[in-house]
């Protein structure tokens, strides 16, 4: 059994998500998608479309981790600028790459095929496409990295196409239990517990929900059994305190 | 006229942003509060809740930019370890600060004060405490260094708390112009006008409203009169290539 575990870097590339206009989207779907494949996301970073700054940052990230997922930058405008930032990053030229051409060819009439929509056609050399099921520019891959647009929507389409060929390992099982009970009502009981189960990691994340103060309490493992143990205290912890376990949806627990 | 340009880092300290369970909403109320206070955001970071990782980012992060802003990590349980983490990126002791227990203390009875409450009342040695109006753990200020809490009610509270202390430099004013124009239709012209206004910054997103492919432009500059001239050039531009300048919600453009 391969007990490796997989690591992935995201690497966020866009102006709009840290000027404060946009609100991202994109971290939340990878790194739960990932998670799933049993890929850890380690790390993400936002960067502006600076050509230094994404060379730099995606050769960090390609020796780091086994995998680097990048959203933003593709597209004929000149703030474009991922494609020829990773040839920069893997010393490679940009070249028209044959599968792209002949699919941006399909999209459009001879009118309206013009060298601005030919450039999205422009890869790194050695570079693979990535099917866009939505339409615009493709995505591709180089190495460990996986090249995507920032829309949403293209940015999920182009996962859907690539996920089944990615390698991860154990997936990670999550188990939530939320209580109306405040940290400070049993944070030391709780370091006791993590203690006891070494191989969970319980997360434990204050929430506001109606204006009550509460708790949601993660248990982590590759481990069902161990989960299931960990979980048992910790029901039993609250139920000592005088707490309840309640039924909430995640989403509201901002 | 103060000319400098001023910069911060945002550190997102969380487990939970990494493992894809919940949708970070701090980037972007940080991202654009700085930005209307004149100061940019450079850089975004999601770490996990690892010691080492935090203390090498906490530094490099605090040695590169102007202001550094982190949220997540602080309260009572095993795995708020910002605190001291923070303590050792600036090689100080973790010590009990007398305003942050004066404050812990007014907000529970004798029979509540337990230490686990009391341990939110340690900061690093010389931190300056952020009250938290909303109550939980305070946060503090290391030099450079703004520690918040991760709950998005209780980071924004902290941040309105200390924002009319920040010192920024002009304000960035952006103008977003939206078109069912799509990219590959004005790349090569956008980018004469971006050649054209060297004093304004040209973005341009695609997006998808009402399953119908649509770009938004956005001019950003610190000088209104040279946005409004690019922002007539554009205009200029969409009609030329038959296209209609349409009003959109930004929030819907996902």
């Amino acid at each position: 059994m391969d007990n490796k575990i997989y690591y992935a870097g995201i690497i966020i590339i866009g102006n709009e998500i840290l000027s404060g206009k946009t609100q991202d989207l994109n971290i939340k779907f990878l790194a739960y998608e990932l998670n799933e494949l049993g890929i850890r996301t380690a790390e993400v970073s936002v960067i502006p479309d600076i050509e230094e700054t994404i060379v730099n940052k995606v050769r960090e990230f390609s020796s780091k981790y086994d995998y680097v997922f990048t959203t933003g930058g593709l597209g004929p405008t000149h703030d474009d600028i991922t494609a020829s930032s990773m040839a920069a990053a893997f010393d490679c030229k940009i070249v028209l790459n044959a599968e792209a051409e002949q699919w941006i060819r399909k999209q459009y009439t001879t009118d309206e095929l013009n060298s601005d929509r030919m450039r999205m056609a422009y890869m790194p050399e050695k570079a693979e496409l990535i099917h866009n099921p939505v339409t615009l520019a493709p995505g591709f891959r180089i190495e460990n990295v996986y090249v995507m647009a920032g829309v949403p929507s293209i940015a999920r389409g182009m996962f859907s196409s690539f996920k089944s060929h990615l390698v991860g390992g154990d997936k990670i099982l999550n188990c939530y239990i939320h209580t109306y009970l405040t940290e400070g009502q049993f944070a030391s009981d709780l370091a006791a517990i993590q203690s006891k189960h070494q191989n969970t990691e319980i997360g434990s994340y204050p929430f506001i929900h109606n204006k009550k103060l509460g708790t949601t309490l993660v248990v982590r493992s590759i481990d069902y059994k161990a989960i299931d143990l960990t979980r048992k205290d910790i029901e039993d912890m609250i139920k000592d305190k005088g707490g309840d376990i309640v039924e909430l949806n995640d989403e509201n627990l901002l």
